[in-house]
């Protein structure tokens, strides 16, 4: 009946770095959320409270910082590939490092229309996230990584049907042909290779992730997301593999009737919870082996 | 020893309602998160436990549904003010009447250059707020009305100082020709009169506000703030007050120099708790009365 | 057309402090989450940017530590007076002083029956609250203390009616003479006296106000939050006023008939928005002046 | 270069019944918060467009509330086996069901000395748990339940030591011998039977666990966990593995030495962000396959 270490992993969360790009008067900004994690046999520090394999956090949260000046922030995978690296480099034990990075978005503030050198407002539309992961060193080094975007709140005022659907004794929904459409979508995507344009790259799925939303016509949240999906993979060969969680913001048309009052889909009650969830994967018939590109990400699989 | 009920108020809270405006193919949203509230007196429901002088809250959720029909969305200002005067006019105990809204900013997804009809994309830089007070009916009747903006997150990477401040036992920051200067501002500006174009007006607010916050040289956050708010004040008459709260959203230099990197202004902590917060009123000498125009507001006055 | 700095106040806010009292092998905490501000003339810093009258947050948040150590915490309520004081002895320019503490609740881990000497777990329950304001020195300072509870969620399953109430034309709301009743309570009491027992007064209106909550039969939450209080102020003769802010949390029948199954009172959906909130204060005929007590305590009034 | 659906799942989230059982004027309640969700063969729904196979989360919805009259709520893992077995038997297309439960804890309101028989106040000390996962029907159906607690937060004032780990180019972290260790605790463990008393084995893990965290001296949060789940394993044999996620919350030591004022482990600052993050598996060497047990569980395997 022996008892055993399993699976563990530890690291540093919520690292806050903000850094500054001032070469020139026109300042850029990089804004990070950055979280840490090294795997391995850390069996020492469980079982026998010898820290002696253990790379502080406090550690890893000051290679985070000082990585952002030697370093510079091109993208938020570049840096993650490189805080993991160095992470496997220094910690004889870990067999995998997982790097997790949020990026706030800011744009300069419009002054007589023209876009501020050093003053910044923070815009929504979605935050952009990445997830690295890579195990091993030198020959043995795989790397994989995966980029996203959540808290991208999209909403259709027409073009949504719900109907045809299966239904039960506890059933009482109607079928309806015109609803509002609403989410806030999490959409990963894992690419097969680390040599490409991460900026441009990311850029161009987010847009066609919009485009999509906004061009398919809805007969279900899951066809929305696969059909999203699909776009995805066919213009971007560089894209394995897309997962979508995407909460069904439900809006109610609200029953004006008792007072007299037609209400043909002009006022909804947007309601917090219960909602939807609809979770999904697309993905190449041919995709490589995610490895540990998915390790740690919540979600469905 | 007589004890007696005080001030009270009653309402409905956090009203979602979305209203579609579909009268041709390009739709317009409007996102308002509602509260109303009623004041005046109303001993007999908390003394003697009976409701005949109480509009149940649920009816009040149900008038701004169906408002939101009858009348339209044109601006939360027009729409707090219809509701104020709707509740006063149904519940005589009640002489007062506060609408507070929040809402939300959509903006068109973007497909090949071209904003769709029906397809929308929550975008961030600030929430548009509402809080409108009516008192009174027919000839006594007085409304006022505070517009602002809120989670308004903004950034300046340089012109920014902060020294020659009194110093006490406990002083130990030191003196700064050079910092980052970051808030997420709460604003609101009282108007003197309810005959104005509410959109129009607003968005040439929040865009001097943000002119200001970029080209202000700032000597501390106060200054900054009250730069803003005479700006406001000069170019709009029917403006008599502005309110700012402002969390001073530090971001730390962090000292990279035990790994031997030198970090002149690049790389930042940007810090949670503590931080500091600065409230400020700017107001014309020969301002209004502001009457119940503050009633319920946050803040420090 | 004078343009001027109105009311203002400065401060740091979120100072989380926790201290141990280790005299003993049996250690106590107090948590606190402190907010110091400070208002006065301090127009020198917003209109001409000269900081030489403002004592960096920074110092204050120092002193809040330093403070902890050298005055200990025995009460929020005395460690804020402290505070208060202070800060108008250092600050020659500000004429008062507020001082806002939240304490979390921590409870000695249970070992097979006795409480742990220095292992705690944290318990809700409520959040106890300490609103300290000073105005002025020497011979002219004033002091008040307003103290409560917030978080204080309470449900009672019957003892709860709703009838009697006016009805408009938008009224569609079924009456009810049994009914959940469940708030999320914050009370606010103010003391007209800083010479009294801070946490045994605390601990014994807040018994007073769960044991009030769960006795009086309700006709409507206003009659309840008034019953309370009205109890608070017949116990307590050192508190002058207290104030309720109540979200009505409103747990409806769920209706199961379409699935042939009864349901007497027994299966609720609990909603999140939108809710009632009903906000109340209840004093003495012959209440003190509450000066600058309520300053910057959101609310009603 | 084809393209396909991979796994996916949909279901209902965050459906917040409570339960009375009123059959005595001693009342019980229970306070669940439930999602559903159905994995399987969804492709014509996310494909075609075609939702037949579909059964409308708002029918789980409803489900959720209708059983919570039928069948009672007795503990959340047997709510959830049997919602998982109806979701089952009425969606001919799901090969799984996940059943996610939350639940509040309430305790009665204490009127002078006794409970009170039907009013409650909401208590911390962490939220209970249950992840129900069953895959197929009859004879090849296999059940899992996962039981747990999360935001248990806990704190040691002492007893707590973190030394002799490694060091790298970014490590200057001092050496402890004595700490405060503090955690919100995710504990979560695996049956290997569905055949116990959920309800008495729940407290008794969750007693033993808060025990643990008490006694065992601490040379690290990775230790500590592993004692824990240690001794969870050691005396319950109906469990085979217990899985931790703890975020070591940082007390920092508040250097008062610049005031002159001595701190000797007495007065701390209680930092959010960033935080340390230890996750770690203990199981049983001869542990049960742990099939879909682990489903989409947030975490770190």
């Amino acid at each position: 009946m022996a008892i055993r270490l399993g699976p563990n992993q530890y690291g540093k969360a919520g690292i806050h770095v903000v850094r500054v790009q001032r070469d020139t008067p026109r300042h850029e900004i990089r804004d990070l959320t950055v979280g840490t994690s090294l795997r391995g046999d850390f069996s020492r520090a469980h079982v026998d409270g010898d820290q002696g394999d253990v790379l502080p956090t406090d550690s890893q949260k000051n290679a985070v910082f000082s990585f952002a000046k030697e370093k510079g922030v091109d993208s938020p995978e570049e840096f993650g590939l490189a805080l993991a690296d160095h992470f496997l480099a220094t910690s004889s034990r870990a067999d995998g490092a997982r790097i997790e990075i949020e990026e706030a978005t800011w744009s300069r503030i419009d002054v007589d229309g023209q876009g501020h050198d050093h003053a910044f407002v923070q815009t929504g539309g979605g935050t952009r996230t990445a997830i690295v992961n890579v195990d091993g060193r030198g020959a043995d080094r795989t790397a994989h990584v995966v980029s996203g975007v959540c808290d991208l709140v999209v909403l259709k005022s027409t073009g949504s049907e719900f109907h045809g659907f299966l239904k039960d004794t506890y059933t009482t929904l109607e079928e309806t042909t015109d609803r509002v459409l609403a989410t806030s979508l999490v959409a990963r995507w894992r690419y097969n290779t680390t040599d490409l344009d991460w900026n441009g790259t990311f850029a161009a799925v987010k847009a066609l992730l919009l485009k999509q939303f906004a061009q398919i016509h809805s007969y279900a949240l899951q066809q929305t997301l696969y059909g999203m999906g699909e776009s995805v993979l066919e213009e971007f060969r560089v894209i394995d593999e897309i997962r979508f969680s995407a909460p069904n913001k439900h809006h109610f048309l609200v029953d004006l009737s008792p007072f007299g009052v037609d209400n043909p889909g002009e006022v909804f009650h947007a309601a917090d919870r219960p909602y939807g969830l609809i979770e999904a994967t697309v993905l190449r018939d041919d995709a490589t082996d995610p490895g540990s590109a998915w390790h740690a990400v919540p979600g469905f699989v």
